[in-house]
């Protein structure tokens, strides 16, 4: 298993909407984040910062996320996310969600 | 089980502090925090922002902090740490590591 911690910029006249997406996320979408072995995966919120955590429990991440970039289910959902989000600074080449470095982690 | 993200800042120039103090953690802080009934406990650092997730598995979240607190070594642990850090601008008052709002989860 691997986990991850991600960071993404809300923009704040978007705050709502993406509260309001993420408070009713459609039933396919959630389907196929399952299908691509993640599990455990939640999102927060403050001062304009989301943060992502999840556990990867598959073989091959980049295929995984490959597969759910396909999806057109998901594809319409990050239709309706992606222009509440924008990168961080610092993200790196082709980020979205810019991956952090785990610096601790205890059982 | 209740989950939770926190955020606090790192000063750039104790970057590589915090992380060796992280990389190399007292096992009588590890025991603390885990007799505290937290589980699953991450630390993530990226662009100067720290983000923590853990479980607390126990029954009064604010008794176990408290008890914590007490503890004469993890006070020690905390003087090392704490310099390496700042509360982020919009932290609740008497917040260290601010709360942030959960605002997905799948399991």
């Amino acid at each position: 298993m691997r986990r991850f911690g991600q960071v993404i910029k809300l923009k704040s006249d978007m705050e709502e909407r993406y509260k309001y997406l993420h408070a009713n996320p459609w039933p396919e979408v959630n389907a196929m984040i399952h299908m691509c072995n993640i599990r455990n995966y939640s999102i927060f919120l403050k001062g304009g910062y989301l943060f992502a955590y999840f556990e990867y429990v598959g073989e091959d991440f980049e295929k995984d996320m490959e597969k759910m970039s396909q999806d057109p289910v998901t594809q319409r959902w990050w239709r309706e996310t992606d222009p509440c989000q924008e990168a961080v600074d610092d993200a790196a080449e082709g980020e979205w969600w810019a991956n952090m470095q785990e610096v601790y982690h205890l059982d």
